[in-house]
């Protein structure tokens, strides 16, 4: 099968590798029918050193069931599922509690050194707990907004349910990539009253401001920050939602944020050490939330409106490729030609 | 009249100062019945530089209103009123959220040079938001309770309520000073199921336990935070209430805060930059929350348990002195021989 490895950084390449098949009782294989490329894939498309992969890539799909496990009991050959970027079982404690990405027995894909979803076949470990089935044929037109829901949609969902945001809210979205312009639609379908938009890609702050952003603020560092705070009265918004990862936003997200308000974080932090004194975060009562979300949860949430076209976060894919052409994906989603890759078979 | 000055690590003194004076038509001159010495007066205590001072000392006090500007409206001559550790006007939009601590027009006694309640008189800026009127006698038993609603028995209150604590929920208090052992009293009160109270000293954690911590953990660093997963089932506690403000204790808390988890810093940060990374916070979706509690907003509902002797938050004073004595309470409560200092006039 064709599968993504990635070599080391700016080396991206399709090869040919074994299949994945079924090795416990409770995977399932899928055929994958569409997946893509993510924002957090540029990360160690950046860094990663030449002498530590390959790495198979790709944590978003759907497709099709092929086999199944022995002890898979909701899934049959023939089934159309979306995987959410983490796997789980479905019962242990945290799982129940909703924080999936927390599993007791599950884990990320780049945790499994044979699997990925830029490929032509995934193995799926806790296949009943984990992939969700789809109510619509495999080439049904709602399909890149479905592969929304294995990631950046409840990725964005999760950073605006996690900061609070709720009915009257003031919210500041750092970052116009796709889960920064999805935490904008969350943040509008939650109710948000103001929505700021930080990013400078006047095409995506477009669709950002479609998605419910009512303003745009293209400055970064301490301009971007002196003019959030003009826009909100000098007082920043009770909500800012950081989905870039990189330790300039998180500085930017301390600076707009109201005294009271929350810092809730999806990009992937980059940086590990960062401000959290006095001036940063204690004085005003700041809380910082986020991290890896449990788009598992979200999925029956998300998807009757994903379903009847109330909404569509499908529109962040501006770009389609076939999948020996992941290598091309990578290269324009980094030089920012392309806002987020589709790719299929 | 009297009052401390520190001018310098180490270095504090009772001097005779010009008398507080009502300076705006919103002040009042309180003359102080009771205050007492902070955990948070040790840190500059420990190293404030010899040439920056002197600085007024003392944020906890309850005293008779002596005079009050034209323009106080529920305050007179003769009231016995409580200060909170900040002063605020209650009407900004702000005080109105019960965030009194970032009042637009309030501060910190520290912002107020020659103001402090380790001292005979104290001018306290708008009184009708600042002080609340107490239904006793100056020379009521309850004095030592009452006087905790100034500051650590609110801030060990606020810990435990920005923390998230209720009932079924599993809480670690670190610290075994007034605030922390206020901590759980109030995770107590909010129906907490687990209290584990980390700390080293048996006379404090005895207290402890009778103010509802069901666990002691004496070990430190990666012993201690092994010794709480151990008493947890392996995953830590759903909230953590740091009341000490040193870096080990915010390593400790990440430490032993459980997957989903909320990490509630009450005690003064004396670091700026902390973890915040995958690590530490980000990837088990940690909640790190918290700063200067906002005690104005505490002490009606505080006040009735209080009066009734439902609880008595005063346990935490082991020591009574005069003004004139308080370089030896500061003394007394570095080298751990008391716990917490009362000071009467």
């Amino acid at each position: 099968m064709l599968a993504t490895l990635m070599y080391g950084a700016g080396d991206v390449r399709v090869e040919d590798v074994p299949d994945s098949v079924v090795e416990a009782p409770t995977d399932a294989l899928v055929r994958v029918t569409a997946s893509c490329i993510c924002g957090s894939d540029l990360h160690p498309y950046h860094s990663m050193p030449a002498d530590s992969g390959p790495a198979r890539m790709g944590h978003e799909f759907i497709g099709i069931v092929e086999e199944v496990g022995d002890d898979v009991a909701t899934l049959r050959s023939g089934d159309l599922v979306v995987a959410p970027f983490a796997y789980s079982d479905g019962t242990c404690r945290f799982c129940r509690e909703g924080l999936h990405t927390s599993c007791e027995h599950g884990g990320f894909w780049d945790g499994l050194p044979k699997e990925g979803g830029q490929a032509e076949l995934v193995r799926v470990p806790l296949a009943d707990g984990t992939l969700v089935k789809l109510p619509v044929a495999a080439d049904s037109a709602l399909m890149p907004s479905l592969l929304t829901l294995s990631d950046v949609y409840g990725t964005g969902w999760h950073a605006a349910v996690s900061g609070g945001v709720a009915p009257g809210k003031s919210v500041t979205v750092i970052g116009d990539g796709a889960v920064g312009l999805l935490a904008v639609l969350s943040a509008k379908q939650l109710g948000a009253e103001q929505v700021v938009l930080m990013g400078r890609h006047p095409s995506r702050t477009d669709l950002g401001r479609e998605f419910g952003a009512t303003d745009v603020v293209a400055e970064r560092g301490e301009e971007g920050i002196a003019r959030v705070r003009e826009l909100t009265g000098g007082h920043g918004t009770h909500v800012v939602l950081e989905a870039v990862g990189h330790r300039p936003a998180y500085d930017q997200a301390y600076g707009v944020v109201r005294p009271g308000g929350t810092i809730s974080r999806v990009g992937v932090p980059q940086y590990d050490d960062a401000p959290v004194g006095f001036d940063s975060l204690f004085g005003g009562n700041i809380t910082l939330t986020g991290g890896p979300a449990p788009t598992r949860a979200y999925v029956e949430q998300l998807l009757p409106a994903v379903l009847d076209g109330t909404v569509e976060p499908g529109k962040v894919f501006d770009r389609t490729i076939d999948l020996v052409d992941v290598p091309e994906g990578y290269r324009a989603m980094d030089e920012r030609r392309a806002l987020k890759v589709l790719v299929t078979p």
